[in-house]
């Protein structure tokens, strides 16, 4: 495995490669990163992990500076899954004075996590953008926890005509329900038991429809008392293009969850 | 030479070259296109040509609807040019509901053409973003014509990190030295006349410039005085990545001019 911090010397080593898998991230990996990197190492011949914690999607007064940077803990992650090359990049290695910038769609990049973290996904495009054209993998994964991402991901490919193959890995989840997700590690102990009401909240979701239940409302209402004694961002169903339904379509629909624990955001949702 | 008008049947035709010139164009195609194409022809294997009339670029009260539309001769030029490919979409092959956009850069996509067409470039970028992805050419050829086009794509490849060689091309000029230009066809033939100022004041700046004179603002109002029939724009010197410079850099620096005659919007320049 080698460390790469120049896009020039990670394309010097890609250059000839046909089987380039890719995994994204900024760093902090946990299991939920692992299942994103065994996906990878099993359907390519060579795997690329970048880690690169990217100012431009974080909003003033989030947690930028703050964010877990663990790197020698996340190399030996790397190693251990047989991956070949971790892209260290610089801030000054991807980004330039006066950049064009990418803005999410009107719609679906400033709903749900776009209405409360406004910008966030454009900043998100731009680095993952940059990222697919340095590495070309065939392949690049990403997590469904963070689903819009992922629908916003899969929709800038569509059109800007790029060539990688997108690819979903479900959510992993702690053995208490909890999703996992670096920020956990910010939540005290008791406010790790009261954010279990989010995996519950999402269990009651796909109970009632698996009974028969589809009206979105009736489920998000269910759903809203069993999170009650949590703040609350938001509770919705949408279709997996992310367009409002009121009715749960099934193989085609994702519940949806951000609530805050203290001072920790955390999001959550189930396929459905 | 094929017509091709879905993205599926370019990139099949494409798959396997490892030589594809490409030149983007809106079609209305004159010799300076022809220049373009001549270069694509003599560098590379294969030779795609694009004829698209951009929507998105055009703004608000611009001349879309009645931009120049001549496909039957277009096509005869690029046949006798000796061109492979021309690529024909329909504004529904590229472009999706709910799209992401471009935004381009903040300072050098607003000054002078930005100014005067404020969001002009950001429609742009967003559809030579897409052909490049689209051709995946090795080389794609652009007119110096539009200079401050050129120096946004040439960014824009940087920043977003594509694989293609961006080829900068001469102006070609009428044997009146007017540049040549879709939008000349609207000039009445008084028009034409007065339209000469452009080239003329452009020789006075140069030759200012081989005179000795360095000072942008000397030359500049040299330039004015010469284009006081017009209804004028701007006149600027900039350095080719068209930061502002009070002093001309000998081989860094563009000489721009922005006119209007009539109804007919003109821009021209000098590379010194």
């Amino acid at each position: 495995m080698e460390v790469i911090t120049r896009v020039a010397d990670l394309r010097n080593r890609l250059d000839k490669e046909s089987s380039v898998g890719f995994v994204p991230t900024m760093g902090a990996l946990h299991n939920g990163h692992k299942a994103l990197i065994d996906r990878a190492r099993a359907e390519n011949r060579v795997v690329v992990v970048s880690i690169f914690v990217n100012p431009t999607q974080f909003l003033e007064g989030e947690d930028f500076s703050k964010y877990p940077r663990t790197f020698d803990k996340d190399r030996e992650v790397c190693r251990l899954s047989g991956v070949d090359y971790i892209f260290l990049p610089d801030v000054d290695e991807v980004y330039f004075s006066d950049e064009l910038s990418i803005l999410a769609p009107k719609e679906r990049g400033f709903t749900l996590e776009g209405f409360h973290r406004i910008g966030h996904f454009n900043g998100m495009l731009q680095i993952v953008l940059k990222l697919l054209n340095i590495v070309q993998p065939q392949n690049a994964y990403f997590g469904k926890k963070d689903a819009q991402q992922l629908a916003l991901i899969q929709q800038m490919v569509k059109e800007l005509f790029l060539r990688v193959n997108i690819v979903p890995v479900d959510i992993i989840r702690d053995r208490d329900g909890l999703a996992l997700s670096s920020r956990n590690r910010y939540l005290s102990h008791s406010e790790r038991d009261r954010a279990l009401a989010i995996p519950k909240s999402l269990e009651i979701g796909s109970k009632l429809i698996m009974s028969g239940e589809r009206s979105t409302s009736v489920i998000i209402n269910r759903m809203l008392n069993a999170l009650q004694e949590l703040d609350i961002d938001y509770v919705e169903i949408v279709r997996r293009d992310f367009q409002n339904i009121e009715s749960v379509e099934i193989g085609n629909s994702i519940i949806l969850v951000a609530v805050r624990v203290g001072n920790t955001r955390l999001i959550d949702n189930m396929f459905v």
